[in-house]
């Protein structure tokens, strides 16, 4: 590779390449385009990056869990265009103080209650450095083995230690992967049911797909998006979990009105208060009627790896799919959702398509999987490189453990609630989320919340049911320790007496 | 934090807490379950991982492009269980060499010439390592000002980048979003564009949608996904582009049958050979007929960085919505498509779900984009962190001139393979995929693939159109200089005797 040293603008075109900036102030012009950063820089740069992020982890918990910056504040930071010539990395650096932080909500503080987490860990970021540096594009075995056989065995893991249909694993006729979210995750068990109604005959636009009135938005988005014609939220009941019954009833008069049941979700731990649908009465009714039945236990189904948990999803044995989130409660950094299915033939037949610049002898020869027939992207990422990593970094026990301390801890936060004569309790708090509002109704609830965010230190998110507000305390982000919620609690004992 | 040297194997769960090894083979009981990597410890072990990242990037090279692992062999060095107790971080990492590194395919090596690239550099992996660390959750603006933001901008730099319609900026009606592949964003297209249809009282399964027979399979996929009762492949001319005149027809047909044409899709460089779709031609008539206009730009849309590619997009301002993917043809990590809407208003309406544990005053305000109404997904990574990186670190114009390299590199081999009486060129090479045979016919043309892939140091795939197999050379990784090209072009020179 030629290289002459020239007196020039840094980052300027010449003939056959791009000039940079070498030592001394001198330009050095490279025969080729230069985009490399060197394995030498990259180390340099590499360390500062760690050392950054060791200390953004270290000073989260003192940083303002809310961003203070208005709408707009950030992008006024930025400048119009893109450079034309190359910046120092050093500068690029430095914005991340000046820029990116300022405009972070932190949802690695500690004093993060609020929606579920997005949690995180050190084995788990270093699992995505390493899967960033390997750059895997994993659509099929033959494009990634180990993106593919990796995955295979951590989902197979996971149904050991989830307590799942051992029929769910990558030998038996279900199997699992890796999706970015649970709306995704969800919204390809609609399509499947879908695709499975109209080979039998249905009309999309007759398809009827059931959910209750507390399952996530991204349920009814989903729905939605797959094209179903009527989309109906069941009633719930005191608790706030699917009444059986009348999902029983929607199916039947949907029936008698000439339309396909074709699709039924139900949650294990709902966004609004982690009420549990009867797993196994749908089950047996979705058998019945030839419906497809998703499991959505995104959060909840984090706490299946501790044995006295499983009665909430007793019944799984008849579902068709599943999804568990272990960002929301497992310390593995974001994203990846894990998405089984009992039975992945359908799945295939929906998914599938082999055009001929795909084709290659592992997949003929039928021995691997392909997991671009398990999502609607084609390209996917190494995620389960993260998951391996925090395994086996902390190991089971310790997961569980905490998964038991968080939810000890919501236990004797809900103690202190019922005690104090100025809260109420808004549902049960059969896991690690508390939800509960101030008893002089919704504008003290939510003045309670507001006084909370306020503080900086401790963040929480409100919801509303059948018009009553309430606040949610969800103690599940891996850097929360008991002094975090005594914390967060000594400031709702002192506001609420305030509202 | 209680802290207590006891006896006892590692990673146990006791009262109140999770042993771990101390110092001299010690044990220290922590009082509370314990899930931190120390910030020291992340440094020490992020340092190493950084070490370990630059040592695959500088000996990338001398791997095999292709793993030699048969089906089920990583599968075999992997324990069937998770474990229990915690593993020391050093073994975790010494497994990236045992059993990461054998099952790579390795999409960063400066021999890869197969499907598009993912391509790979230090500030896109840097930009990951950021991300992944402040673990943001993006799904609206309120949940991450910056994670919004900074995506705001960055797409607005790509519209002056690429020559893109002014009004697909931010500020404008319409704006770009950070997907995770173009199969999601051209699916987000598909599902608009039929939303659309059944708002203006169209059935779903009377919509019909189009493409070429030379479309990548994602589009096809993504019309099923999405639930289009009709899909149309539409013929291609002599350069493999779509005929504009046959859509023209195929539309005609399906409206006298009352179907109803929802959606159409060109590309501006396709899978096979790069060949380009009448993007004005198919545009007006879109627009005639009200059918959605998807433009999939995916590998060839980082070319229009340079003004003089600009006009196999010309006709752009008719185009409902655009894809191009930076990780193909930019040095910039995977995953991350842009995806760009002339006008948003019809996307948001059939996206945007807002259930009550998502309101909040930013959104309310009107005054944020919230990206979660952009794509089926809810939460989103802080994709837009290593873009900033990408485009700052290297500079406009050096992406330019590696660009402008690698199509002359590809011009050059194409008038090798002109002047080779063996071989002939399959399609024209209007960007940097060169595409050709064997004149001895598929066997000859296949044997030769077959023996570029076991050299190792080259990897290329095949594609078939009209039953003839053809060589693809995608010359575009960013770790490829000219040496690379004419090391291949010197092992097809001397296979194509023999073959």
């Amino acid at each position: 590779m030629m290289v002459a040293v020239l007196p020039m603008t840094s980052g300027k075109a010449v003939p056959g390449g791009v000039c940079r900036v070498g030592g001394a102030g001198t330009l050095i012009v490279m025969a080729e385009p230069f985009l490399d950063m060197t394995p030498e820089e990259f180390r340099r740069r590499g360390y500062a990056m760690v050392d950054w992020v060791a200390d953004y982890l270290e000073k989260v918990d003192d940083l303002p869990v809310q961003s203070g910056m208005a709408p707009g504040q950030i992008r006024d930071l930025l400048p119009d265009q893109a450079p034309e010539n190359p910046e120092d990395f050093e500068a690029i650096a430095a914005d991340l103080d000046r820029i990116v932080v300022p405009g972070l909500t932190n949802w690695t503080s500690p004093g993060w209650f609020a929606f579920f987490p997005s949690s995180n860990s050190g084995p788990g970021i270093l699992g995505e450095l390493a899967a960033a540096g390997l750059g895997q594009q994993g659509m099929m075995w033959a494009t990634s083995p180990v993106c593919t056989e990796l995955e295979n065995v951590m989902m197979d893991w996971m149904v050991d230690l989830l307590g799942l249909p051992a029929w769910w694993k990558t030998a038996g006729p279900g199997g699992g992967v890796m999706q970015q979210t649970a709306s995704d995750a969800s919204h390809v068990a609609m399509v499947v049911a879908r695709e499975r109604a109209r080979r039998g005959g249905a009309d999309i636009s007759r398809c009827a797909a059931y959910t209750s009135t507390q399952a996530n938005s991204a349920i009814e988005k989903g729905l939605r998006v797959a094209g179903y014609g009527f989309i109906r939220l069941v009633e719930v009941d005191g608790v706030y979990a699917m009444r059986a019954d009348a999902l029983s009833e929607a199916v039947g008069r949907d029936r008698a009105a000439g339309l396909v049941p074709t699709f039924v979700c139900t949650t294990v731990g709902t966004t609004a208060t982690t009420a549990v649908d009867p797993v196994r009465a749908v089950g047996e009714l979705a058998k019945e009627e030839g419906m497809w039945h998703h499991v959505d236990a995104a959060f909840a189904g984090n706490a299946m790896i501790c044995e006295e948990y499983r009665h909430h999803q007793d019944g799984l044995e008849l579902a068709d799919s599943y999804s568990v989130n272990p960002y929301k409660w497992m310390p593995m950094t974001f994203d990846g959702s894990l998405f089984y299915v009992a039975d992945r033939a359908p799945m295939i037949q929906a998914l599938s398509i082999l055009p001929p610049f795909l084709r290659n002898e592992a997949s003929e020869s039928g021995r691997v999987i392909d997991y671009r027939d398990w999502h609607v992207a084609l390209g996917r990422r190494f995620r389960s490189l993260k998951l391996w990593f925090v395994l086996r970094y902390y190991g089971a026990e310790a997961i569980r453990a905490r998964i038991r301390a968080n939810t000890a801890w919501a236990a004797d936060l809900a103690a202190r609630v019922e005690e104090d004569p100025r809260l109420e309790m808004a549902a049960p708090a059969p896991f690690s989320l508390v939800c509960f509002r101030h008893r002089a109704g919704n504008e003290a609830t939510d003045s309670l919340a507001a006084a909370v965010n306020r503080s900086g230190h401790s963040y929480l998110t409100t919801s509303r049911i059948d018009g009553r507000s309430f606040l949610r305390v969800a103690i599940a982000q891996a850097n929360t320790r008991k002094e975090h919620v005594d914390r967060l609690w000594r400031l709702i004992d002192e506001t609420a007496q305030a509202v």
